[in-house]
């Protein structure tokens, strides 16, 4: 890929304030490369016109890239966030709407200097993690045609993997916000809960859910974090919460003290033989950067996940106005969405508690395996599966390209996926560092020492770290 | 009444140091004494016998006051709260087991030294909070026999107020460690969720359920609390966590700092004038000691007290295994109990999500409000209900009474309530101050400071403080 594609933020700036590049002609070269590459991969459901860029690039006139921390930095924002005056759609053509100010998230990233380029398509709802469950076509991986973009926040692991935004904006229930970024050799950030504002993102599961950065490097998402991580409440979303470290890049640490990183006694690899191999060299990455492992019992973890999935949580998706428009509105949905939360309506009221009380017993065991540990690291998915096999069984294929991402927002973990190497066919693969919750720029110092490490093949051809 | 029933922590201490007195000489007279007057106030379900007591007092052989920082003290345990060898009833005696083990406080106040007395009376399955409902008898109040002691933790009221004993285990969810301690002019201590253990505890409303203290005075409450207080969360109780400020009695101050504290805008007494009085001067005393008044909007909090007992956390009650019992014994239950809990298995999953993120702005709302204040004071009960009253209107004169106690634990404060003054029929009324989890000390600073400045009579016609 051409380096000129190498939208990392560091390099943008750099590229802004020696005047090789300027905001409006490269925002117009990504639009055009954009629009020609959807057909393909369905990355966008809508790329901002000229007309509709144009404020933002206004908003730049007059000012120097050292003004704003994110001058002229193009990202793409999945389409179940609120961006002004453009429809949010959620993936489903009958529910959108059009909002009149941006999410919270949004205008913060807006007023640093970003650009918005467009807003990126799903799994319907987000419900899914394997980008396929979309009117707005399928999302092919970036780099494999035979294999998913994953999901549920396809388009817009899709749009940093294609080179067409420095970063993008997902959203994470169960794993949306990780399992993309894994399969296209992206760092996909899943925040503690609450740490950056909800506000004006649809309520899809409105306990859990939260909003995701895909970059190309840890150190690009911490310097994201710092600056969009609330210093306070936000008092247009009531999950936001004070956040104690504030994350505002201290807890980041260029090169890592020793550590002690759990890791599964018997890690699932569902008889992938090169997923099992690249998790093995990347404990060895892990333990070169003097992390010391420590096998832990992952049952507690793995009972989270048929929780979230078995479970109330699918009432949760009909609790909110969202909930309103499903019931109202059946035949709007993709049949396997229906499929998928049709039990939901059935659940009781004591279910529900007797999951929540489940759930607490599951998180206070899991609280105690991670005494003493650092961060734990897993799979990011424990095998691939091609578009035909996702085509065949679209539930079951789904489940197992979570399993080892839908129990950390239950639990209350903050996580990063970390590009960790290629199968033999190119597809990328990934693992995960979680930790308790706060600990998002510890971890994400863990992972920069990873890509260091590993010095993997970026977006652009480019090698992370110095 | 006379001294010698001062069964005050710090008195009881200097009676045995000095020789004045043996647990096992004590125990025995307050056993009789309870015997005596158990079919007027009927609050005990079970005094311990002479033979139960026995492994108690032979514990204490040899050993010397200053060993145990609760040698010899005596307390009543609510009969929903285990004590090894003796039938747990929750006041249904359909439901009762005979636990092996004692429940994880009533061990560690055991191993202080401390001798249990009986177990107490309570309104049925905790749920209510004035005391009459409960097949072991109604709970009239100590000091005024056409009024209720109020619950559900009756019994723990008066094994105290009556000085049976020096201290009480009672529980709370919705203000039954607070209500009856107003109304026997008591110190009610409803602690911040999970920082006392609540294993051997019948689980109720578990999410919620919380064990409180009651005693004479705040700085006994602050003493127990140090003592008994989780410094790391027990495993038997998943619900249980760390306990960051740890409670050890260091945020306890014997004279606190000037504070500002929130009172309700219009706070509400039902009509009753003597109330609003007894209100008025408690403001002016904690100005007197420090404090400046801050009225605030009281409409979110009143609106979390609608939700517990409108709506889903009913259902919480049908959770566990006290659920399926009472699904399957319905006749077992009394009628009152079976009216109130039966909206509970209507309750759907929707409902419940509905309710908890509702829950979850109403928090936001309350802690914004309580922005820049140490804590806040409402009256503990808005105006008393005679017995009379409560037989006519069992659920409404419930409800009021639990008016300014029962979203406390839904918003996760902690609380405490205080003597305030008498009637003038005799009658105790109480106060209480309230602040975020995790501020109980603090709180029982206030809680002194205004015992102190209030020089009401004690149990054993006392005056608190020095």
């Amino acid at each position: 890929m051409n380096a000129s594609f190498d939208l990392r933020l560091g390099i943008l700036a750099r590229r802004y304030r020696a005047g090789d590049a300027t905001p409006r002609r490269l925002v117009a070269r990504l639009r055009e490369r954009a629009l020609s590459l959807n057909d393909e991969y369905h990355a966008f459901i809508h790329l901002l016109s000229l007309e509709e860029l144009e404020p933002y690039l206004a908003a730049l006139e007059g000012r120097h890239p050292d003004d704003l921390p994110l001058y002229g930095i193009p990202f793409a924002i999945k389409d179940s966030i609120d961006l002004a005056a453009v429809p949010t759609t959620a993936a489903c053509p009958a529910f959108a709407y059009t909002p009149k100010v941006s999410a919270t998230i949004v205008r913060q990233l807006v007023e640093l200097g970003a650009i918005p380029l467009g807003k990126t398509n799903l799994d319907q709802f987000g419900t899914g993690v394997n980008g396929t469950r979309s009117p707005y076509g399928e999302c092919r991986n970036s780099v494999h045609p035979d294999y998913p973009a994953g999901g549920s926040s396809s388009g817009s692991a899709l749009a940093v993997a294609l080179g067409l935004s420095s970063f993008a904006l997902g959203t994470d229930v169960g794993g949306s916000g990780r399992v993309p970024a894994a399969l296209n050799n992206l760092v996909g950030l899943k925040t503690s809960r609450g740490i950056i504002s909800d506000a004006g993102h649809v309520p899809i599961c409105r306990s859990l859910q939260c909003i995701t950065y895909f970059t190309s490097t840890a150190v690009e998402a911490s310097r994201l974090l710092a600056l969009t991580a609330l210093a306070a409440p936000d008092p247009a979303d009531a999950y936001s919460r004070a956040n104690p470290a504030w994350n505002d890049g201290k807890d980041f640490e260029a090169t890592p003290k020793a550590f002690r990183f759990g890791l599964p006694q018997k890690p699932e690899f569902m008889g992938c033989a090169e997923s099992a191999a690249i998790f093995a060299r990347t404990v060895a990455h892990l333990q070169a950067i003097g992390g010391t492992p420590v096998e832990i019992d992952f049952a507690p973890f793995l009972e989270t996940t048929r929780l979230l999935f078995g479970g109330p949580w699918l009432a949760e998706r009909y609790s909110g106005s969202l909930g309103a428009f499903m019931e109202n509105n059946p035949e709007a949905l993709l049949p396997v969405i229906r499929e998928v939360l049709a039990p939901a309506r059935e659940i009781t009221g004591v279910a529900t508690f007797r999951a929540l009380h489940r759930l607490q017993e599951l998180k206070a065991q899991c609280d105690r395996l991670m005494t003493g540990l650092d961060c734990v690291l897993t799979p990011a998915y424990p095998r691939p599966a091609t578009l035909a096999e996702l085509h065949a069984e679209p539930i079951q294929r789904n489940l197992d390209l979570g399993y080892y991402s839908s129990f950390i927002n239950l639990l209350d973990y903050a996580a990063v996926a970390v590009p960790a190497g290629f199968f033999q066919n190119g597809l990328p693969s990934g693992v995960t560092l979680f930790g308790r919750a706060f600990t998002d720029q510890y971890l994400l110092s863990l992972a920069h020492g990873l890509q260091k490490e590993t010095r993997l093949p970026l977006i652009g051809g480019n090698v992370p770290g110095k």
